[in-house]
């Protein structure tokens, strides 16, 4: 039985800067939903929360995107979770299918069948230990694969190495610290309170981490990494700055964001880059769609770890879809510990996180 | 017969900035040099001034460095080219032997024979069209071999790819231009003269170049590249942070030099680096000396274009010892049209340059 209407958030205006209450807008509308060819109507339970959100509502700054920001008035872009409930003419989904994909911030949404929408299997077929939930944070795209591709393939940490991570107690920060523990590395994270050092030194088992906060930054910073063969980047800015004057010879940066300015008000730069030379030193972009034949080996490798308990995750949930405007700026301020979800028709169980 | 005094140039001071007036001192002393066990005593004839001997004096920022500055008081550290004129025990250089190396700002120097001291073939074994001078430019490490390896190696030109070039009309940016061209790119060269610009666009006959002083430089560079694949980096600064913004997919900055930056004065710093995530994009730095064993593949190539016509290079001479500390900053000015070398002993010949 579908509803007489249903709630979808928009975007009203593109942020100047950080995201504010005026940024989104709340409609609920009649429900005129209605699956064509080749398409899917999907109920929406839980959606996630990402940093590439603040580019899909517009850079503040000229970049060349991979991916046209979302029109004022459309429904604000963000990966979701949810169930088939009808079916459009020749698709090979079926109703309550579970599936992954682009659903953006509804309670509901026609969605085209193919690559971009991921079937779920169904919980019972996942191995033991493995959530619903995880597809979208470490079997998810922008979350496991991220880090999985970004770690291996772009960077291509080695057993022995030194690996940095900043954001380390987000998403993909939080995975790329535990997979290079896996791979053999000393890993350092980089977060900004010391709760959540707490939890990367004592939760996560890592060498050390470090709060970019405190004063002594630099000096601990000095101390615990003494310098570095590959940076895993979520941040850029001042930590980045910082971290490309401790590279060792051959270092690699994979940049996987720069969270830090995204809202346009980062003015300094990055000065060091002569270290770079010095250093034969690399800084690479990525996107990880560009992997995206290569999935399964990502979702093969996490899940076998999820299973046998070597990955840890947490979920910061956020119940209903009326308060994701205002959960999104937790994202750049810090302000949420771990992977942040909203749940929308679905209410939380304690089995889905086990931190 | 060699002379009761010689003159060498030492480093007086560290430049805080700039190089100055009082950053050298030039002493001539005793001559009391004497090749010892497995070393030569070379007669230096031509010196190269280039951009890395700002590094050399010492920093003003803070880098990793890959050889340590020159000390206070010691002859400041240079290529040159010269003549054996004794020989220590057990080496197999012979007294007239043509060699290159780190020779220093000095009309003598006592070497170490071996890898870092190259022997150069008698001008007559030569191919034709190839001067001894040739050696401190299109055949030199600091010169040809860093194009050749920068541009091949670390950026990986390819036929039908758009490869911008900064300080185009340097030493090594002219050679990048040209190899660029021979290898099927479209090149776009930036210099900061209008008569840089038409030599590069005449006489190296790349398919446009742009004077970055001028008030249209990024409307210019929007027209005549669109967007690129190959940033090679001599500059730094603003115009990698331009360049950055009209990266293609998969580009790549093979970064050479940020002589903007090695006055320590430039704190503006990178900015547009998210587009280096949204391209998929990388810098590299790299440091030629790496690929030293691969040295006599550069100069088979480099030889031969030279011969066939296909490389055209200019010098700009300057004459005697003394002179080279006023000279030094013209790098740094855009003062230098062609190769900066500095004759002491030999008088240039007009055959030297084919420009």
């Amino acid at each position: 039985m579908l509803p007489k209407h249903y709630t979808r958030i928009v975007l009203a205006e593109r942020p100047k800067t950080d995201f504010t209450p005026t940024t989104f807008l709340r409609e609920t509308v009649a429900f005129d939903l209605k699956p064509g060819p080749g398409e899917v109507l999907v109920r929406v339970d839980w959606i996630s929360l990402d940093p590439a959100m603040r580019g899909w509502a517009g850079w503040p700054m000229e970049v060349v995107t991979y991916i046209p920001p979302v029109e004022i008035g459309a429904v604000m872009r963000s990966f979701g979770l949810g169930a088939v409930v009808e079916v459009g003419e020749g698709c090979e989904l079926r109703t309550g299918d579970i599936v992954c994909g682009l659903t953006g911030l509804a309670e509901y949404a026609v969605m085209k069948e193919g690559e971009r929408l991921q079937k779920i299997m169904a919980p019972e077929s996942n191995p033991p230990g493995v959530q619903l939930l995880d597809f979208l944070g470490p079997l998810g795209i922008a979350g496991g694969f991220t880090a999985y591709f970004g770690l291996l393939d772009v960077a291509q940490i080695k057993a022995g190495e030194t690996l940095v991570v900043s954001g380390a107690a987000g998403q993909v920060g939080s995975l790329v610290c535990q997979i290079g523990k896996l791979y053999g590395a000393k890993v350092i994270g980089i977060a900004g309170t010391d709760e959540k050092c707490r939890w990367l030194s004592e939760e996560l088992k890592i060498d050390a981490a470090l709060n970019y906060k405190s004063p002594s930054f630099r000096e601990d910073f000095k101390d615990a990494v003494g310098y570095l063969d590959v940076f895993f980047d979520n941040v850029g800015g001042e930590i980045l700055n910082f971290a490309i004057t401790r590279l060792k010879q051959g270092a690699r940066i994979a940049l996987c964001g720069a969270i830090s300015t995204y809202n346009g008000l980062e003015t300094k730069g990055i000065t060091s880059y002569m270290n770079l030379v010095m250093q034969r030193a690399k800084i690479e972009g990525f996107v990880v769609s560009d992997y995206s034949r290569r999935y399964p080996e990502a979702l093969r490798d996490l899940s076998k770890w999820i299973s046998e308990g070597r990955i840890i995750r947490r979920y910061h949930i956020i119940e209903g879809l009326e308060n994701a405007p205002e959960a999104l700026p937790l994202l750049f301020t810090g302000g949420n510990t771990g992977k942040l979800l909203v749940t929308i028709f679905l209410r939380p169980r304690r089995c889905y996180a086990n931190s």
